[in-house]
């Protein structure tokens, strides 16, 4: 079985795409993988050295918002396709033109070449499609979102990534592929630079101060978010892939397992677990811009369907932190 | 003012058409009605006598799908856009492609053409778009839906519809233009020929029968279904447009006001209304197809935040079928 993942040059893309690796199959159609195609607009700033010199891993560069770039991903059929490509929150604020060819072009573009892909198994492709919870915003939203409350997104990522649920749900319902659409909560915590999400300084929150570099709060600590690490970011996704879609119903789309969390919680555990690592600081300084999306978003998210699935959840922060220095600091 | 309107040699959009050259202007900028714009796929079977002839109504023929016909609508500047043009429910059971080409593709030709013209005036153009009551469905519909309530259709058509209230938010959000969806009922009674939704028997059974013709009722006639009068969708609809944006919010989707009643309710309507004069007969034969995305639908509505903002309903479907018959048989 072959693999696509688009934004497979991404953080949580490379993430999967390792995971899988590790696990040699999914539980979907004869499960054994040959080959994990990573599309991505460009070269990475880091490959995963997990990634590295493994024979499975190809990489294909290109714009998924070029019908003819996508069309030439399906010279070969793939079993699962991860769609994680997506131009992120604040960016979408900055270049509405590119969110929608990004993330809704680009969104048609693969599901039409996965629809039309040849199919000689005969077996309906799984498709995983990453939306997230700044699809919830608005005037309308509960204080706990949940898979039945209404997403009026205050943001055009957010938009778009209705959309997407929209689409996977109809592309599935008439049978063209076997899709689902996992919504993310705030992945923490993201290696490397800080990028152009909103949520980008929730990781940095972690990762500067265990890098000896003070990190910058845009926002109240008494904003609560819900996140969830990177490992059962990728172990979520890929369940949802392999769960039977009767568990589904007809609305494919499930909000990913989430601790709800204030960014002093999240301060507070960095500090418990650091130990004697000599740590930056926490500066509070709020940006308008910033708390202003992330004041938009859903702060607390009910998961029990996720739950209800198997998805997997962390136990703790303080597990998330620890996982994050044993895989990205101990490890160098 | 120039108005336009796309769908505009269908039904709803010649009484709107109608409606806006009856009151000579709408109170919404300069209000005065200089122009209004029908622009449609192709001539209609059928033009209502109060259209022909009036030097305020011109016509435009062509592809709403194609960016460059769309694009030639711009060579003047619109006050007020009525997009009702659209692939309809059964319709786009039968073709996704053509759906998604003239309800997606169609609605993004538009609002682009809207977001770039030529506004020397500086006021917004107010945009309303024609969702549908058939964007609910699915296994967490309520038994009631209202403007909080997800939607996660069961149709490709209910699919653009939401996509189409998703982008006149974030377009209107964006201050590309100042747009409304309006979520319609099930509009009664149509005249003329069935047409390819699945609701066209709702104003079949009365046309059919005041015609002297049978009825084929394809549906239980304990089913419910929230509909409107023709009449009060026009003055619904030009409402919406007229209303201030500060009573909508940031979610900019409105269910019209609707009567929820049963087929057979209508059926016993007929009866009262029509008085001595000869009908058709209803004939009960249940038809899989239509009856399936029929009983997917809602078939109740609340429409209290419709009221609120002082969009119109009918009394009685008594009325609705009165003025039917005062403006389509007696007329003629």
């Amino acid at each position: 079985m072959k693999i696509l993942i688009t934004g497979g040059a991404g953080f949580v893309g490379q993430r999967i795409a390792l995971e899988c690796l590790k696990r040699g199959s999914l539980e979907v159609g004869d499960g054994s993988i040959d080959e994990i195609v990573l599309t991505d607009v460009s070269e990475p700033a880091f490959w995963h050295p997990g990634l590295i010199g493994d024979s499975r891993i190809s990489t294909r560069f290109g714009d998924i918002g070029d019908a003819q770039f996508v069309h030439s991903l399906f010279d070969v059929s793939y079993g699962v396709v991860f769609h994680l490509a997506s131009v992120v929150s604040a960016h979408g604020e900055q270049d509405f033109d590119l969110a929608l060819r990004v993330n809704l072009d680009g969104a048609r573009n693969l599901f039409e070449g996965i629809r039309h892909q040849e199919n000689p198994s005969n077996q309906q492709a799984r498709v995983v499609f990453a939306s997230s919870i700044a699809s919830f915003g608005g005037d309308c939203m509960p204080d706990v979102v949940d898979d039945v409350s209404k997403q009026t997104p205050l943001t055009t990522y957010g938009t778009t990534k209705v959309i997407g649920e929209l689409l996977i749900n109809d592309y599935s319902r008439k049978g063209f592929f076997d899709g689902r659409s996992a919504r993310l909560p705030t992945v923490i915590v993201r290696p490397g630079k800080p990028n152009l999400a909103a949520s980008s300084f929730v990781s940095g929150l972690f990762r500067e101060p265990l890098n000896g570099e003070d990190c910058v709060i845009p926002v109240e600590p008494t904003l609560s978010m819900p996140v969830l690490g990177y490992r059962n970011i990728a172990n979520s996704i890929i369940k949802l892939a392999e769960v039977d879609a009767a568990l589904l119903g007809n609305d494919r789309a499930v909000g990913l397992p989430a601790l709800n969390l204030t960014v002093q919680e999240m301060m507070d555990a960095l500090k418990r677990v650091a130990g004697n690592r000599h740590l930056g600081e926490h500066i509070l300084k709020r940006d308008e811009a910033i708390s202003t999306i992330c004041e938009g978003w859903a702060q607390h998210a009910d998961c029990r369907r996720a739950l209800s699935i198997g998805l997997p959840i962390d136990t703790s922060v303080d597990d998330i932190v620890s996982q994050y220095i044993e895989d990205y600091l101990d490890n160098e």
